[in-house]
């Protein structure tokens, strides 16, 4: 199977995935959406629309949707895959007969896997077999609801391969959304990753009612420890302090709409994460993905604290009130240590 | 002269300075603060309150002030100094002849001497012919407001000698305080001065009505352009990433406090640097300086396109809008370049 038609498949439906669908569409590509839900696929391919994840935005008329992931796939050039990080491999495996052999594959998630610790990029090529030459990863201070306002952004494609990182950067680029070209595939992952895990943190010393003095000590310190593991790693430390790590991490936190904020806001207030689930009716990516990154640091022998203070809360019950009491008296005579 | 009894003297009685006095205080110091005004020294002494530039706080019985600097100097073995940059100058030329010998000399400061280009540090080197083992800077992610409530709060105490940093970092340590050390005091003064430039970028995009994608990318970039200056001048390009820089530049950009925030955000709605005067009846630290930072760069061969906006805004008078999409629009293929 080869790459025929040279269209997009998105394959997820959410709110990221439906602002990056409208985005490439935007930029001259033809997009195929894939989605669970007849409902919502629906919507997009006859109204233009995804009432659920992204209210209020109407998409090009070049989207459209379908539950048939083969068809969706069936010659497509290039797939962004965008589904909850814990569901990939299970997805993809799934998906795997239906990929052209030379398609570029762009993963849109953030997040470390549960029990074996990989990236998602590393969970595409285990399951596909893909070379790094094929797999593109895009991150960056990029929340959906600013982009799909169609408001000025800035984001980060990385490839192993430049010419292919150089070539998607061009296939999403539009007047509002401006990619740069990265080839630290690893450090502009691990940024993603662990922001999720410090915007926790911030939340839960904001739920405590600690000022932005605090929280910018927590991003601070959290940056710092997401370089320190990025370094451990491979990566480029620089890349952590771009726009996938730091920039990503500070919009995050300035966000009332961050999912991993609000969690650790609530924990802040005293809630068990038993609670919050239940008000809430969802997980936050970071509550997932802090034991895997936890573990990752450990065996690259990579001291984070922030992380383990946040696993603590989320996995041991800890009170958040506790930990980020931790947190702020930990001894540290000076800074660089 | 030497420092018989060792008390404290913080020079100057704005929000900053008294709110260190209060932390200088509550760490076991002995302090004595100068104002120019009488009813303000008057106050501070007799009711232990400054209305007009820290409301509701009440200071710790031993903080008393004066308008007489010789007096308030006599035998302080630390001077904490925290006048407006621009006039440190001839402050300190006034107090040289009533300054201990061995006096620790500590900028409160940040910003970068008109027409010279030095740091608060080294206008102190200069005019007092102190060696730097005696001169220290403290900065980091500390809005006053919030440490006068007693938060949670981190900063950093920087000093070539760094047994002094050390020393005191102990004089200012509370409870709710928590000073790291550093010898990097270029890279700390760098990050604090570079601020209200990047400050006053993120209020202008702000005050166009864009959102935390564009501001954490104003954040991020001018970050980047602070490191790469502070690498030019001899800085840790570390220490920009640290409390100081980072910690300090997101602490003010979440703020809405900010002066520099504030400023830029009246320019982005379209008022001209002379009517965001009229009404707000004051200059941001960022105006003064941009010009010196950005000559600074040049000499030393360094490009920073955010201060070089802000610069063409407050001192061409080109419009904010076009100058933030300037910013944006900027044709740059690879992160790192």
């Amino acid at each position: 199977m080869s790459a025929r038609s040279g269209h997009t498949a998105v394959m997820g439906t959410g709110n990221w995935g439906t602002t990056f669908a409208m985005v490439l569409a935007d930029a001259g590509s033809d997009v195929r959406m894939w989605g669970r839900r007849a409902e919502v696929v629906d919507e997009i391919t006859t109204r233009h629309r995804n009432t659920e994840y992204l209210p209020g935005v109407e998409l090009p008329a070049g989207v459209s949707a379908s539950t048939d992931a083969a068809e969706v796939l069936d010659g497509a050039a290039t797939v962004v895959l965008v589904v909850p990080s814990q569901t990939l491999r299970e997805n993809l495996g799934g998906w795997t007969s239906s990929l052209a052999a030379d398609a570029l594959l762009v993963s849109l998630m953030k997040g470390v896997e549960l029990g074996t610790h990989l990236r998602m990029s590393e969970v595409v090529a285990e399951v596909t077999g893909a070379g790094p030459e094929r797999i593109a990863v895009v991150s960056g201070p990029n929340l959906a609801t600013e982009i799909a306002a169609r408001q000025p952004t800035a984001t980060v494609v990385a490839c192993a391969d430049h010419d292919r990182a150089v070539a998607f950067a061009h296939d999403c680029s539009t007047s509002y959304f401006r990619p740069y070209t990265q080839d630290d595939v690893v450090g502009v992952e691990l940024g993603g990753a662990v922001k999720n895990v410090i915007a926790l943190a911030v939340g839960m010393a904001e739920g405590m009612g600690m000022g932005d003095n605090t929280r910018a000590s927590i991003i601070t310190r959290g940056l710092a420890e997401t370089a320190r593991l990025a370094a451990a790693l491979g990566a480029d430390v620089t890349t952590v302090s771009g726009l996938a790590g730091m920039g990503d991490l500070v919009a995050t936190c300035a966000s009332p709409l961050s999912r991993n904020r609000t969690f650790g806001h609530n924990l802040g207030q005293g809630m068990t994460v038993e609670e919050v689930v239940a008000v809430t009716k969802q997980t936050a990516e970071g509550v997932k993905s802090c034991r895997s990154i936890l573990e990752l640091a450990q065996s690259a022998g990579v001291d984070m604290p922030i992380t383990q203070a946040v696993a603590t809360v989320v996995h041991d019950g800890v009170p958040a009130a506790e930990m980020v009491r931790v947190i702020l008296s930990r001894a540290r005579k000076h800074e660089q240590s």
